[in-house]
Order: structure tokens, then C-alpha cells, then sequence
């Protein structure tokens, strides 16, 4: 299943002044980059993310798969500068320890274990277990903010200083980089637009959910997860909702987020209709980040909105209607590399961290 | 009308490693501070703000102001590492511009000027006019961006790295010392809570407003003018009032948010419920503000809600309902100094600027 792409560096190439691994650990598919202080990336591994309660064999198997990444580019852990790695959960770089990650079994069982008997897995801090594996440069963090580290370092948002990336996907997620830096506030927590409230309805929402591990408030409307919700629940109470269907390869009980935002696309008006509070939503939630924090450019990302262009002019309109603070719009430019490249930046990019 | 404070240095006291003025231009007076690089303010001098169309006039008064508490010092214009003062307005730095501040005459007139015969104040730049008066480090920003520059040297937040100012006055404002450094955004426009918009109704209101000189829908929930307006509306449309008219000696004429704010303090229910949507709204943005930027504190000034013990309890109430996000909320420590003094930690803080 696994698929690699090597550039090979030829002889008469310029020198490379450094070697790095960025890695991107996705709730399914892991992504492996081998890449160059000169933002060439030269190896690209992807594999099945290793599902497994036990922490040290999970990275058994990611230094094995990181291994053979390597000796395709004809090189060794030593030659490494560093290795980045983003997660899909909080992440705190100090500490090494990872919560609010279901996706990641050994990190988000935490809470099951501490009251079983079998607790070998609870804390577990993984710059301990990579220390026993790497010794060099390591940085770890969540995936959003790789992302935006490497849409910054080598996509969409290449050398500007003051950006917000935005992943509309199973949930909503962003990463902000102020001042040229990656901002993660008091305690690595900054980003998290996911449990934005506005208005009575979503406050009494956030009482209500404030502290279980469900979705945010913000994310409820906005989300892929959400989308789906809508359209099923529209198709249930009688929408014809038959471009969609048709897209979904005529099986009502399939149609997903994918059929609404491209049917939207298209010029369907069922779809547009169901997509209108998630766009309403994030437009306004936009205009408020873009008054609070001026940044140059929001940069959307995910499986959801990236490359849907509907979706993102319906966007760039409403926040021109609101506000007239200028701030640029734009799809990710590396997809779903940008996390391991942004592992890549943390290690090879000029950004002090 | 001048009050003025003057610290004598005594003989055996430590010697100063350095000396700055900060000086914070208000709508009716103005603060001038000297202060040191241990963190003394040796001497406040406050007057009433020169109000003339003639920038130059403007700042030869200023300037005779500065002399006259350098005096008290017995310092001189040459001694100072720098002066740094604050406007209630948006100001570029680099530039040494002044855009939307209706307080100060020559600067908002701009527009009206553009059309006139009389151009001469038309672009004024306030650098070029200083450099004609003081010849050293000068650093110019708007009002809040120095009060929590303040607050950070000398006041509620000091050494914090990660700090959100909001100021409930007139109109709201709000500063942002991210990374421990003041965040500006791309164009010094970092800060504009007041523009933030909650739902349809205020996005329809948003997009009416857009480009104007009023004010944001969302200081039009939340600030003492909005606070005002509410009261004299229910006071016309029929509730009694008693308790605010009576704190307002008598007189239902004079009923304004100070009342308001003074009587829900004191458990009157007709206030707390005038005061609800203000307290609502604000409560709300601060939580998205916590989920977005993780400070470790929100600082609250301005005249309305600063020393307010029911309001800054409310608010906090009502955050710890909606987020388990950790985050001090607390009022000012320096009061209506804040700015000046932030203009002193602009020249005389650590933080690199």
C-alpha cells in the first residue's frame, strides 16, 4: 500500500546544507518527507498510520518505515539535522505528551486506562520513547500548526509574516503564525477557532459541552462532519436534494459533505441552500479573526473547502461585504503534504523556535 | 488645571540607568509621565488636550508641556532615551501617520480637508513635525496598544508573555502582547474587537456600516455608549429606574452607564437586566478570544467596567461556562496612566520592538 516518490539528487545539483524529516502521523494515512535546507523535498513516504495501544511499538514500526524513507535518499538518521513531527491531537512540545487525540489510540485512552488495571500506557511521554530511537533535534506538534508552518515555508503563504491557516474537515481546525512565528499561546493550546461561539443558542451549546471531547460548537455547523449531518438530515425530511444523489453514484444514504460542496459548485441550489450556515459561519468567524489580528492572508485548507472554488468566493465575498481591513483569501498550496513539510520547516526553516 | 506629581530622586537612591518620557494624548486631557528604566515614574504632569486643526500648534504646546515636567526632574529634552506616546486613533508607526481618530482634530479631518482649498493639514505626518522639536528614539501608537504595554511593564500583567487588553470606555478597545511582544498585525490594525460580528442580524448591520467612521456592531452591544443608549431607551419606554435615577440625583435625564454599571453592582435587577446583553456579548468574545489565543490573562480598563467588581465577576462567570481553558481575568492595575506609561515601556522595556 505504501507509496514513494524519490527525486534523485544528481551530482552536478548545487551542495545541500542540510538534511531533515517531517513527518505527518493523520488519523489513517502517515506521510514521511525527506527534505533540504534548500526546500527541496526528496523523498515522499506515505503508509497506513499503525493502529496500536502501545506506544513504543508504534514507533518500532513509524522509525522503520522513517528508515527506509532515508535509505531511499541514500541517507542515515545521523545525517539528520532534525525531525519534525506533526500529530493529530494537543501536543505539547516540552513535555512530549499528546491529549485530545482519538485518533491516536495509545494517546487518547489515557482517561480509560487510569482506571484499569493495565495504566502501562497512561502518560506516556513520547520524546522518552524517540529518545531511545533518535537523539538529535526533535519538534513536535499538531498537525494544524505543521500545516501552517508549511504552507508558510514552502506553499501558499511562502515569507509572509502575519497568517492564519484554516482546515475545514472532519473538524475545523487553524494554526497562526504572528509575527513570522508560529504562535501557540500560554500553553501550547492557540488555534482552537473550533469552539468559537455566537450567539445564545451556541453559548447555552458550549455550557453544555464544555470539558467532554466532543466536537466544538463552531465546528457543529461549519465542519465536513456537519455538512453530512445537514444533508442527511434534509434528505430525510424530504429534500429531493437529486443532483447530489446522482453525484453520490445514485445512493441517497451516501451523500456526504463531498456531493454538497461539489453540487454547490455546479450551481445547485439544494446544495448551495445546505451549505449556506456552514459558509455564513466561518465567513463571519473570519472577519473576526481578520479585525482582531490583521493577518496578510488566510489560508484554507482540508478535504472539505481546498480546492472547492465555490466555496472559497462565497467566502472572500462575505468578508468583503463585513469588513474592509484587505486580507488575502487563498486555497493550501501543498495539500495534504503541508504537515509533513511544516515538519520539515521546523527543523530547516529561518523561523527562531 | 495642571496637576502635577513629581517623585523627588533622593540622594541615596540607586542612579538611573535610564530616563524616558510616555505620554498619552486622550480626547479631553493629556498624560505626560518621566519615568526610569527601573521601572519609576519620577513625574505625572496631566492637562487638558490642545484641540486646534493646526498639527504644528499642536505639538509646540505638547512639547512646552514635556519641557515644563522635564523641568520637575530637573532633566532636559536631550537626557531622555526616548519619548513614546500614545493616540486614541490608528496610528502607523513607520510612517507617523494618524487615521480615524475623531478626537484629535488635525488628523480626522483629513477627508474633509481633501475637498478644501485649505489642504495644509491634509497627510500631516507627525514625524517630521516632532524631528523638529526632539531629535531621539520616538515610538507613536494608538492608545491601547500602549495601555497594554503598560499593564505588561508596570500593572496587572507584568512579565506575562501572552496578554489581551480590552478597554470598555466610549468604544471598546483592545491590545494584544503575544510571544511576549505587541502584536500589530500587517498593518497596525491588530486589536479591532469593536468590528466583530455575532449572527445574522449583526452581519446584515456589518455590511451597512462597512467603511463609515461609526462604530463596530460589536462595541454597539458592549461599550458605555451602548450601555447609555439602553438605559434612556428603557427608561422612555417605561421601567421605572428607581434606583439608577436616584444615583443620578434625581435626574432620569442623566441616567448613563456609569449608573448602570454603579446600580447592578449594588443588586438592582433593573440595571443587571440593561447590563445583560452588554455583559453577554462580551463574555462571548472573550471566550473565542481564549479558544483563539490561549492568553494566560485578559486584562479589562476603560472608564465603564474597570474598577467594577459585578461586571468583571459576571464575565467571569460566564467564561468559565462556556470554556475549561484556563485563562486570569482581571482589572486594569494602572488605570487611566496605562497609556502613558506604556509609553515609557516602549523605550525603556526589554521587549524588542
Amino acid at each position: 500500500m505504501a507509496d514513494i516518490f524519490v527525486q534523485k539528487q544528481h551530482r552536478d545539483e548545487p551542495k545541500v546544507s542540510g538534511w531533515a524529516a517531517g513527518i505527518d502521523v493523520g488519523g489513517t494515512k502517515t506521510l514521511i518527507c525527506i527534505g533540504t535546507a534548500e526546500r527541496q523535498v526528496v523523498v515522499r513516504h506515505k503508509f497506513p498510520t499503525v493502529h496500536t495501544k502501545d506506544a513504543h511499538f508504534f514507533f518500532d514500526r513509524l522509525f522503520g518505515e522513517l528508515e527506509y524513507s532515508l535509505k531511499q535518499a541514500g541517507l542515515s538518521l545521523e545525517q539528520l539535522q532534525g525531525i519534525g513531527i506533526g500529530f493529530p491531537g494537543m501536543v505539547d512540545n516540552d513535555s512530549g505528551t499528546i491529549t485530545h487525540a482519538p485518533a491516536i489510540p495509545w494517546s487518547s485512552q489515557e482517561r480509560a486506562y487510569r482506571d484499569s488495571t493495565d495504566d502501562r500506557n497512561t502518560h506516556e511521554n513520547i520524546r522518552s520513547i524517540i529518545a531511545q530511537r533518535y537523539s538529535g533535534r526533535l519538534v513536535l506538534d499538531n498537525d494544524v500548526n505543521m500545516a501552517a508552518l508549511g504552507e508558510q515555508w514552502l506553499g501558499a503563504a511562502r515569507g509572509l509574516r502575519h497568517v492564519m491557516m484554516v482546515t475545514v474537515g472532519t473538524g475545523i481546525g487553524s494554526g497562526l503564525i504572528l509575527n513570522g512565528e508560529l504562535y501557540k499561546g500560554a500553553a501550547g493550546g492557540a488555534g482552537e477557532m473550533a469552539y468559537w461561539i455566537a450567539g445564545e443558542e451556541q453559548a447555552r451549546q458550549a455550557a453544555e459541552h464544555k470539558g467532554t471531547n466532543e466536537f466544538g460548537v463552531f465546528e457543529s455547523v461549519t465542519s465536513g462532519t456537519a455538512i453530512t449531518r445537514s444533508v442527511k438530515s434534509a434528505l430525510a425530511s424530504g429534500m429531493s436534494g437529486t443532483y447530489m444523489v446522482r453525484l453520490a453514484e445514485g445512493d441517497r444514504d451516501k451523500v456526504g459533505a463531498r456531493h454538497v460542496l461539489q453540487a454547490a459548485a455546479e450551481g445547485d441550489i439544494e446544495a448551495q441552500t445546505i451549505l449556506e450556515p456552514a459558509l455564513a459561519h466561518m465567513a463571519m468567524a473570519l472577519t473576526n479573526v481578520i479585525s482582531l489580528l490583521n493577518p496578510e492572508m488566510i489560508v484554507i485548507g482540508g478535504g472539505v473547502a481546498e480546492s472547492n472554488t465555490y466555496y472559497l468566493d462565497e467566502i472572500r465575498q462575505r468578508v468583503a461585504l463585513w469588513t474592509d481591513i484587505p486580507c488575502t483569501i487563498v486555497p493550501a498550496g501543498l495539500g495534504n503534504e503541508a504537515g509533513a513539510i511544516g515538519g520539515l520547516a521546523t527543523i530547516l526553516g529561518s523561523t527562531v523556535r
